[in-house]
Formats: structure tokens, sequence, C-alpha cells
């Protein structure tokens, strides 16, 4: 808690996994308190959700408008804002915030397109405020140990790169996965696309994290599968990066054994990294040699940089909670940072609106190469 | 947030890893708000470590007796104290708390033998306290479903089991673990045990914990075999349960590639079961026809006794920190159910002082089996 | 050695690693006694190899159609012939020996191209000649099991497909990985194909056969990555098949830490199967619990039609040897049922001219994707 | 075929998987050929099974002692024998050979008891004859490449060695595992002892030849856990080797899921080893920084003692008829050495009726302590 830092939420009333989620990640480091909230539309559910919260009932409010305004004007107001209501209305609130003044930390993704998206940065940096998309995986200090050894060396330069994340929950043409199957598979509410915007969009920033590769062009198939959707459900996509390295990132919702099996494999000219965010823990290592060595969290090997987000021995396992909440932990030294005037770019550990509108660019990419019948565009 | 409780720590200055893990499974769930602590002896310091933690500098307190006396006459005081000082002192500290009328949880072992913790467990019975002890291994999701499985009798009668719990950190004779391994490997801080202490218990309450089966008989073989070393840090343990199962308990310090590897087999007329702490998120269970299953948190085949503990959907990684919250979760229950006077014996799902006597009654077990020259003992 | 079978070798000279592959499978189970041999074009060289054989030196060959019109004309003339020679050759020594009316069994590819293989195959099937084509891993009781679950509708409509064969040991730009990197690396010895013919073609044929799939159309990229290559060493194939399922495709030769990865993943309607050569004494089968089941050759669960190939209990591990015996050990069964009149098309469980000739088929579109531009071609 | 040796066999009649084993194991790499054989004591049955391996039938005998003797004076006779009968027959057939000047291999037992063992032992030095007792697992090129990093000072010191192998197969009290467990079972057959001597016996093989340690002394608890069994099923053994180190074996029968797991676990004060011969083609070998390297067999790593015996590139698989042919590949090496006059003691690379013996003296022990109510017994 030594970073008295507060912070206040947009959505995340009762029953919200992803709301719920960001608490526990914000709460395990103590990295901020939760002190105001639009939880709901609904006064009394407001109310009630940041009740049973802790939170005083004048900063539960109604209208995220509203908060933003009477938040800025708060001696004691909100040092930043998550957003986690559904993915059509991240663009006007995060927009509302920034404008208000307010730090911002959003789900992915930051607006339904790339330019509304290129917008809210713009705004950002106008304003001089901090803006993070939660992509969480990424968060995790294997990640980061990846993103050292690749920028190292360790393994050459990349050559070739098999990035998937195949999930197995919407398989069933008679079960479209409940209420979060609904949206996602609703054209109404998910726009031109499902699975490669809920998932996929992980695979390319996973890949754009992990090796810093920058695509060039790709070539995407898009294909609705399962008897009865209305949008993609299985994606295949060549990719091709600048200096030449290649790629295949698939990502699927319906490989049934498959919970949610984000894995990227790198394979460079002096050796090769495997990583599975199902087994977070560890990073499989390979030179010249053709060795496999493991090496988890908490070991002497790990980076510097990687290893400090760590927060118990290794075997003491640490999970998505804690990935989520090392994304917290960067973005609220930065927050805290620029309180008291101490904050450089270099600090930011943490996805920015960057790696938001690459996303939104990759997904219209995609889109753009399946409409016509599966050619390579350009990026 | 909604149980509204509060919590006071005994232990857990800066530096100190076991009170802040503490700290973080409380704070993940909310399931209580820290406000007071003597956290040091030194004033300056506990004042600073309750200040970092946005407590009140009234609650901090310097001595945990004047502590217990103060926290009881509030009309807000504590509802529980988490007590993670050296093992040592458990004793003294839990029975001014409960003497004082307050909720314990308490690190193991609660005594340095079984007589002080059977005092303790009477003192908290007689005064109507909830008391843990927190195995946080057995707060697992997957580790309560293997009880749930045996219960069932899934896989028939227990025939015998095979339980480890290697580690590494201490294979080498000239560092001795730095200041961690330093208090466990000094016969004046920990007695005639170390290893058998502090990770073959937890042997003895993850196989009792998952199996229900009571130790009748051990014949134990506890080796000091790190050069330099004065307490045993390599233990062998053939163990007979009351109804003729068998078992073979091993721990040890120096098995270098070990980081935390509690790993519990248990084989059944029926059937059997796999689980490995390290993979805490999955369980394989074979049947008759020979064939593996592995069964991870958050699928449809785990009891819900066990699944209501789950926070995220499977393949959303809980780790370590969320099965001591698990264990939290349930205290705190217990504690609020007090309060509110709504409290049954059945509502309790967390290890209790039953649990921390017979993991110090097994230790005394085998100690007398050791100096005996490797005899049988009974319990 | 009950079948009583005889057989002669085109190639397989001291060195040969290959044509050593092939005795070793034909002798593990005494499928059939080679005795007479074509090693070398240099007398001293095949009657020596001949010789350390145990073969008659009057049946140790200097000239393959030599051997051929001999064997044929000899009251005790091979049953069938072994070809293992280069690539280059196979076409016109598989058709000498078509001609003298024996049995082949060659190594993949039957040809170098499409038409050469189906005028061989036309060949065989005018003479009433038995021709395999030696796609080892098929053979495994593993891919024989595999391919009974899917036929017996276990997962349901197969939807997608992922397959791999990545290597790693031509990553060296430095070396091209010896003797036999270098004729795989050279157009001269190898036409426009390397990667794709050498290990991708068994992607094709482990799809097909496990699956029972046709596949449509394709796109391909197929690249050239270490520098000073000059064929392909990473190919990148989508996949389309009649009914409207996908696949992804890929081989790679420069993958360090891969050995012989070869590994298909099928996902299915209502579960997935999971195979990888590497492994290949199990298959995971997961239904729509979602829960993996790993199924060992020797478990009662495997198919009579798979389970009869077998030699060891589960457990007592089989290999790439056995995988080849079992080619063998169908193939003679047809070959001594030829002899004996009892041989009907229902026997045959090898893979055949057919096989070999949808291989061709497949690398000759693959190339004419690529070349247009990684477009569509159907086949 | 060139080292140009023949063999008979007493024992492997039809469905005698054992002798077929052996057979496989010689014929894969052409160590030796068929030539002679006592397969049944019913003349009919004995030349049918020779006819069927293609042998002639004036070779085909009906009493070992009979076989022994006219082997033994023709000029053509038999280089070696292969005893795969029953255990209780081991000694007298042995000792038949053996006088008749015929070197030989053996399944183990060597015999029923140590002293009739070391009778056998005594009667081939005396003779000059080689004695090989086929402890198959040892065979593996991964088991002789660990006893070679043992050797070396690779994992410094062993401190101590966790060894276990259990079986499923007899797990049901209702079935008592067909023909090949009746035997087993059966105290007529097997005397006094029945999983210790079936598989317990491999593990003290195996931490013999991996480690080079020699026991001192041993404490021994041999369980009959399965209802209506008379004979031990399930063994647990805590061992003491000369210089300190300790163990803990164990074996059993009843353990659901597990085939054929003999794992041997070996901790060093510099590293650690790990070793299962379900997974017979890699090894885990551990140094002081913890981290896991996986060699498998055909990597630069392994040591050329252990990689000559390797036929297939790595990720081909070989496995229990390769290892038993590795066996074959040393012994009939030796064979021939001794006909040529070139044989020297270093040659021998598998085990020998040393190691025959050291395993009689252990089950020897075993059964004393555990008679004595489970105290140490010396070896």
């Amino acid at each position: 808690m030594s970073k008295k830092l507060t912070y206040g939420m947009v959505g995340g009333g009762p029953g919200a996994f992803i709301g719920d989620a960001h608490r526990k990640a914000i709460a395990v480091d103590g990295s901020a308190r939760l002190v105001a909230g639009c939880f709901s539309r609904t006064p009394e559910k407001s109310k009630a959700q940041g009740e049973a919260l802790g939170l005083d009932p004048d900063r539960c409010y109604t209208n995220y408008r509203e908060m933003a305004e009477a938040e800025s004007k708060r001696p004691d107001g909100i040092d930043f804002v998550v957003v986690v209501t559904p993915n059509v209305t991240h663009y006007e609130i995060c927009r509302a915030f920034l404008e208000a003044g307010i730090h911002v930390s959003c789900d992915k993704p930051l607006a339904t397109d790339s330019a509304r998206c290129a917008e809210l940065k713009q705004l950002a940096e106008e304003k001089g405020l901090l803006f993070m998309v939660t992509y969480t995986y990424t968060g995790h200090v294997t990640a980061k140990y990846i993103r050292d050894l690749v920028r190292s060396g360790e393994i050459g330069t990349v050559r070739t790169v098999m990035a998937e994340y195949p999930q197995g929950w919407l398989y069933n043409e008679k079960d479209c996965g409940g209420k979060q199957g609904a949206w996602r598979c609703d054209p109404a509410q998910s726009g031109r696309v499902n699975c490669l915007g809920d998932i996929g969009s992980h695979v390319e920033n996973a890949v754009a994290t992990l090796t810093g590769l920058k695509i060039k062009r790709l070539l995407a198939k898009m294909d609705v599968v399962v008897p009865g959707r209305k949008l993609d459900d299985n994606d295949q996509i060549l990719v091709e990066y600048e200096g030449g390295a290649t790629g295949i990132y698939w990502s699927c919702q319906f490989a049934i054994g498959c919970d949610n099996s984000l894995r990227v494999r790198i394979y460079g000219s002096k050796g090769t990294i495997l990583w599975d965010q199902e087994h977070c823990e560890e990073v499989t290592l390979i030179g010249e040699d053709g060795v496999p060595r493991i090496i988890r969290r908490g070991y002497g090997a790990v980076t510097p940089a990687a290893a400090r987000y760590g927060r118990l021995p290794a075997g003491h396992t640490e999970g998505w909670i804690e990935a989520m909440g090392n994304l917290y932990d960067s973005f609220t030294d930065c927050v805290a940072a620029k309180k008291d005037g101490t904050f450089t770019e270099s600090m930011i550990d943490y996805p920015t609106a960057d790696a938001g509108l690459e996303g939104l660019r990759f997904v219209e990419a995609c889109l753009e190469s399946n409409d016509k019948g599966n050619v390579w565009v350009n990026l």
C-alpha cells in the first residue's frame, strides 16, 4: 500500500468476471485502493456493489461522465480509472476520463476500430496521461524474461514463430457458452469479429511483446465453423515480419480440450524458446546443442528486469491474477511517479495504447485479407 | 469485502516473506482488512511498516500482549489475528490472543511440542474461538477435490500412499540458504528438527487431508547429510495407517532440481490419484481401465465443495497465494458467522488445531523412532 | 519366420542408414529372410556387404536390372524387393522389378513426379503386384488406433487439423547436415523441393491416414530461410478438405530443439485427438467433458485392428523400427497370401502407391501455389 | 550378421512371451542366428516351433541335457544358449550348458537362491565361459549414459537415491493377471517371493548399474496387500550404501495406472539425474543452477560408450527390444571375441552372473529383514 494510490472503476458490477479480476489483481499487491465506482446505470445496484466493496456511497456513480467530472474536481479524486465495461463502450468511457485528466487502464480492445483508438492515444499523449491496455498474458514474469532473452540475442535472429490460442468452450453448436459466449458470438455486440478479436489479438500482442517483431504483411483465413455461428471461430494467419522472419498464428474457440492455450514458439538462428501461458511459471530455452533447459520463475537465470515482479520463491506458483497484478505494479509505479514528478518514459513496463492500436490494426488487416479471398495485406 | 472483517498481524515486518504472503492471500479476495499490527519490537519499525500498510499509528504495537489487550477492549477491535513470527514464539503469542478472546490464524507449527499445542487447542475450545493453522497446500481446489474423490469411494479402498516433498535449496554445504535457511538449520532456533518439521509435516498434513487416513505407527530414518549440518535434511518414513494401508513419506532439502515438490500418489483398490502441488491446477485420476484422466480446476468434473473456491475459469491459472486465500476464505466465513451467530462446526473447511496437533505428534514419533534406531513407534 | 518369405534389396550398402533400418524392421519379426541384393554398383562392395549379411555370393548383384531378371527366373527367386536407393533412381528400379513380376516395397517418394508415379501404380495394378511405399510413421499402433477412432465417429466430424513436422538438424548455415543433409539441400539431387518432400510429405500422409480426409485445395508458402540454402526449409500450408474441414501444415528443418517432431492434432465436433510420433506409444483422446485421457499401446481401449500389431505389453516401449516392422508385417502377410492364393484387397494395411501418388500431387500443388504467390490451388 | 554366430534356445515355445522377445532382440541387429532349440518337452511341439522358426528338425530337442551334449559335440554347434524357461528350472539348465562348455544367456533370476547362483558363477569362471543375465532395462542407451555421468563425477557424490517400479496389472483381487500372473502369485512356482523378485530386483540392478553403489544394509517391509494373495505385492525398502548414501526402493503390483514404471532418481552433491524407463529415450540432468536439461539418445551430449549402441537418430524412437538387443550386442561381441581369441574382460558391457548374484542376495536380505520385523540386515 506504500504507493498510497486510489482508483475508481467503471463496470465490474455483481457477477462481472473481469471487473472482479482487476480488483483482485490490484488488491493482491495493494497497488491502489478502490474508492469510487460506476458499477451500474441503476443507482441501487451501483450503490449496493460499492457498499459491498466498502466504498463511500457518495462515490458510487451511475453515470461515467458524471464520475469523471466529479472525481477530477475532488481534492482526493481518484488517481486512475479502470474501465471494464462491454467492448463497444470502451472508446467513449476512456475518452471521458482522459478529457477529465485522469489516467486510464482499460481492457482490450480500447475501441472498436483503429481510427478511434488512435484518437484516444493522441488524446492521452496531449494530456500527458498514462493509458494502459490490459493484455494480461504478457504480464507473466516468464513473458518478460523471454522478451529479455530475445533482445539479448540469446537465440540469435528470429527465423520463424508459431503462435496459437485455441480454446474449446464454444465447441457446442447447441450451447453458445452462456452469457460470456453470447455477446462474443453476437454481431450486434461484437461487430465483424469474434474469435480473432477476443483471443487472436492476444496472439498478436504476445508475439509482438516477446519478440519485438513488427508485422509487415499478413494473409488471413477467418472461418465460421460451428453450425449456427455468425462470426469467425477459427482463424489461420500467415505472417511476414519486417526483416524477413515469418509466422503462423492460429486462434480457435472449438478446440475441445483446450482451456486457454496461448502458446508461442520462437525459432532463432541460435536457439529456440517455448512458452505456454497455462504453464506460465516456466520457459523452455534450447541452444545449439538441442538440449531443452526448463527455467522457472524464481531461478537465478531469470533476468532481473523480469524477476523483480515475482512475489514467491520458485515452486510456490503464481498465476493469472499475479500476471495482471504485474501490469498494475508497473502502471501504478508510473502513476505514483507522475504524482511526485519523477516519471520517465523508460519506467513504462506495461502495454500501452500503442499495443492497443497495433492489435486493432492487426484485426482490420486480417478482415481485409479474408474479405479479399486470403491475399496478402500490408500493415 | 462484503464480510467487513478486520484483522491484526503479529510479525510480518519489512522483508518478512511469510507475513507478506498472508497479507496478499487475505487481500486478493478482500476477506478482511488489516487494521492493526505488531510488526516489530522496535517502535519506529513497527510504525513505519504500519504506515506503509496504511494503518492508524495508534494500532501499530511493539508488544503483542499489549496489542491483544488493547484490541480486545476496543469496540472496533480486530476480528482475528494472524501470527507469522518465528516458530519458537507461536505458542506464547497464540495463547495471549486466545486468552484475550480473539480468533487466531497461525503459521505452522502452532507450538514447539505437542503438549503445548494441545494446551492451545483446549484453550481455544474452552473460549469458543476459531484457531487455524495455515497448511497452505491443502487449500488448493484440487486438494479439496481429491479429498472428495477419496471420500466418495471413487478409487475404492486406499491401499498405499507415496508422498514426498523434496526441495533443493539447501544442497550446498558452503551456503546454508541465507536468512531463510539459517534459522532452519540452527538447533538454537529450530530445536531438534529441521527438514521434517519444515516440510515433512506438510507431507503428513497433505496425506491426512487428502485421504482421511490416520497413522497407526511409523518407522523413521532422519539423516543429516550435507556436510556441516546439525539437523536432519533427509527424512525417510514408513507408515502404517489404521485399517492396514501403508505409505512412504520422503522429505529432503538437498534434492537439486526440486523447488517445492510436494507430491502425493494414492493407490486404491479401484483407482489411483496423483497430485503435485507444483502443478496444483490439475489432478490425475486413473480408473480400472488404467487410463489417466487429467482433470483441471474449473472443469465440470470437480466437486462443488471444491470448485466453489475457484476464482477463474480453467486455464487462467491460480497458485499458491490463491491456495492460502482459500484457507482464509473459509476461516473468515466462520469468523463472520461467529459474529452474527450463524456459525456451525460443519462450516469449517480449513486446517484447525487438530491438524496442528497431529503434525507435532507425527514429528515427535519420528524423532522417537529415529532415536531408537529406526523402529516402529505407535501414534 | 513362419511366412517363409525371402526378399532382395537394392541399395543399403555399408553405412546406408535407411537400408539397414529396413533390414532391422523385417528381421525383428522374421517377416522375411534377405537372400539377394544389389548393394553397390562396384562388384567387390556389393559382394562384401552381401557376405556380411550372410548371402550367397551368386545373389549379390551390381546391376538392378540384372538382379530383377535373374531373380525372376530362379525357382527360389525373391518374393519381393526392397528399394532403398537415392530418390531420383526409385522410378527406374521399381519399374524394373514390377516388369519382372516381383512385388515391391520402396521408400518414399516412389518417383520424382506424379506422372511417373501414376505410371508405376498402373503397372503394378496391371501385373497384379503389391507395391508398398514405406511411410513409417503411420505404421505405429497408435496411428492405426487413431484412424479407427476417427472412422468410428468417436470425435464426431473433424473440423480442423493442426499438423506439423519440425526438425532442427539443418539450422546451421555453416553446416549442411553432413552426408544426409547434403543431398537433401542440393537441387541437383533433390529437384525443386527439399523440406516439403522430405518431411512435409509425411505430414500429408499422416493426416490423410489418421483422418481419412481428402485435400480439396491448398495455399502454400515455401521459404528458403537459412542463409546459403537453395531449397525450401520452412513450409507453411493452409489446407481445405473435401467436406469443409480445414488444416494447417508446417514443416521446418531449422527448428532447434526439434528432433523429429511429427505431430497431429485433430479437432472434431465431439472430441479431440492428439498424437506425437516422438511419444508414439500414446494417444490423447479428449471428449466433450474436456478431460484428456491418455491411452497407451497395449491398453484395453485400443482397437483390435490396431492392437494386433503390438509385440509387448504396455510400458515395454516399441519404437520406430517396430513401426516400420508393422508395415512389413501387413505387406508380407499380403505377399504370402498372393503366393498361396488367399489374398484379398481388404488385407492391405500398409501405404500403397495410392498414398505415394497423393504425396507427390500434394508437393506439386504446393509448388504451384508458392510459385504463383501463395494462392489457392485445387488438387 | 557379420559376427556369424549361432545360438540355441531352451524354452520359448509358442505363446511364450519372453522367448519371443529374446529372439526379436537378437534378430533386430542380426547378432546371431537361431539354429537349435529345446522349445518343449513334447517332440511334436518342439519340432513344430523349430520348423516355424526355420530350424533343421535334427536340432529341435525335447531334452535340454541332450541338446547341451549334442550341440557341444557338433563341429557347427551353437555358440551360445539362451535360457528362457520358468525360473525354477534356470539353475539346472544353465548348469548343463556351462558343463558342456557353452556360453549362456539366461533370464533373471539365475537360480532360486544365492548359493546355487554362486555355484553357477564359479562354474562359468572355471570353464572360462560367458554368462549373461538379461536385466533388460540397463541395456538402454540412456542407462549407460547415466552410468557414465555418475562415474565422471558430473553430479558429485551421490547422496540419496529414490527408485521405484510400480505396476498395476495385478490390482484386481478377482483376477490374478492370467497365465503371466498365475505363476508369479503361486508359492509353488515362485517360492517365497513374488513382486520383489519379479520387479524389485530390477530396481536393485538399475540402481547398482547406474550409480555403482554397493548396498551395505537394508530394512525391508514386504506386504501382501491384494485380498487373496499369498506372496508380497508391495515392497518398501530403506537402503544404506557403502560410503553413507541412502535410498528408498519401492516395488508394487497393484498401482493402477502404472504399466512398467521403473524410475530412478539420483541426487548428488552437485546435481541430479532422473530416469524413467518408460521414457527411455531421455535423461534429465540438473546441475547446481537447478535447471533441468533433457538429453535424448542421439544427442551430442551422450557419452560415446553409451551412444555406440544407438541405431537411429534422435526422435526415431528405440524401445525395449532395442535395449535387450544392446545386451546381446555386447554379449555376442564377447562370444565372437572368445572364438577368435581377442576377448578381454574390459569388453564386457552387459549384466553378468555377478549382477545375478547381487540380485539374489538382495532378495534374501529383504526376506530376512521382513521376517524379523523390519530390522536392518547387513549384506
